[in-house]
């Protein structure tokens, strides 16, 4: 007997953006002109546990992998990455979407059972699946302190930013997360038109990484604004400053100061903001 | 017998900022500045329909009854505001966070119940609670089509948007969402921390405020880019031309074709991008 046709394919990820014809107004001149233009993909993208469906999530459809490891570790599906056993990558057709079928350690699946939230369809709070305030969680990681950071290897890191975000230098739709060493050096950086997704396929990347090399100590650079959800996910991979390009609330504010976390905004040409734990910093006149 | 203190106040909502001590750090002095600085309150907001806790989402909180009118319409909770009853926000101190008291019509909660997706936590793609891609919406309503819609309206409004952004001239970390009419005039908008409830408090107070007056066509303005969720959200509100000030995705432009929606992106001072339906755009040399 054959097997039926399959509804689905294995595949790498999609392509990060298409080409489409627009149009395009210039005030100064009459008419408009179509032109040939490249817009970010965004594809539903199903998680999929040991066969259990735990949440579908809007992203740009690259680094997939990285996001199946980020987004496990930072919503608690596992506390370690070496519980995640296998990841595939399947393009379903009809309706159309990404599958994650991620393989993960039995103890895990217990835990995911017990505490089920059917989130889904975040990237903007942290909160997912709650539907009371009860639901909240009520405290939060420390990370692991260490010496001060030099002022200038943030600075270092700012600039090679904008050059490394590949995709958004294409269609203009992406953020971007990225990690740099103490020497201000970026070693790693995803993008997602999601910026929570962007954060969780850097730490998802890491992790991975840092399963084969010994783990540097660093900081982590945003193109976005900061919310409290974006500082949770920092805490949970353990990473002791953020640099966002623009604002924070308040709230990320608080849990900044209450994990330990040095969180710096409106990071510009000209200088910084520091919000929680400036004696993270080191000045180059200290 | 004394009834138990309450664990809840009645309030109208809450400040829209902080006041906070941060480190200023400019590259070209020496030392960090200590100043006074404003930042964007974000709170966990939850709904609950008559009794039946729903969903939590941070948000803003502020124009929270606009937030529950047009939440409840572009989930599909409801689908006229005038099966909305009643609206009360408590302030909740412990865990601290906002609940939306919403009465809504028998014929809602029934159906309510029937579809309830356990969402929450969404600012960002429109899956919230969906756990598996066969759960994906596979329609979209269609807006009404009108008259082309002046180009030098979508200027003129674009002009007028920044001075009203009141809440974001303080704390530079809310978008904006706001209706103009034909002449180009901004009659409404609304901020928050998330450009997804940003949307959705307009299109609350859009729905409440023409159920006094008759409905007059014109356009939403977003200073955001344009996700999927948001064209899914200005077709619910039968809006059928969009101006993001920044990139959609390939998903929204898809979407927006389908539904009939002018999408327009790139918005800036030297011109535009027409992304889908251009006929509803009337240049001024037409």
């Amino acid at each position: 007997m054959q097997p039926d046709q399959p509804v689905t394919e294995e595949v790498d990820g999609l392509p990060p953006s298409l080409t489409v014809t627009v149009q395009r107004v210039r005030y100064a001149e009459p008419g408009m002109q179509a032109v040939s233009d490249q817009v970010a993909q965004e594809v539903p993208v199903a998680l999929v546990y040991n066969g259990i469906s735990h949440a579908v999530m809007m992203a740009s459809p690259s680094d997939l992998e990285d996001f199946a490891r980020g987004f496990s570790l930072s919503e608690g599906v596992v506390s370690r990455v070496q519980q995640i056993y296998d990841i595939r990558i399947l393009q379903q057709h009809q309706p159309a979407g990404l599958v994650l079928e991620i393989q993960i350690a039995a103890e895990c699946v217990d835990q995911l059972k017990r505490q089920k939230r059917q989130l889904a369809g975040r990237t903007g709070c942290g909160l997912c699946g709650i539907d009371s305030l009860a639901a909240l969680p009520q405290s939060c990681v420390q990370v692991s302190a260490g010496p001060p950071i030099p002022l200038t290897a943030l600075q270092a890191a700012l600039r090679q930013m904008p050059a490394l975000q590949v995709q958004n230098a294409v269609t203009g739709a992406l953020h971007a997360a990225a990690f740099a060493s103490l020497d201000g050096q970026i070693t790693m950086l995803r993008e997602d038109v999601g910026r929570h997704n962007a954060l969780d396929k850097l730490t998802g990347a890491l992790a991975q990484h840092w399963r084969h090399v010994p783990r540097p100590d660093g900081f982590v650079l945003l193109s976005s604004r900061a919310s409290y959800e974006l500082v949770q996910k920092t805490a949970v991979a353990n990473i002791r400053l953020m640099v966002c390009l623009s604002a924070p609330t308040a709230l990320a504010l608080q849990l900044a100061q209450e994990a330990g976390i040095c969180l710096i905004g409106f990071a510009r040409h000209s200088g910084l903001v520091i919000y929680t734990h400036p004696e993270a910093v080191l000045l180059s006149d200290d």
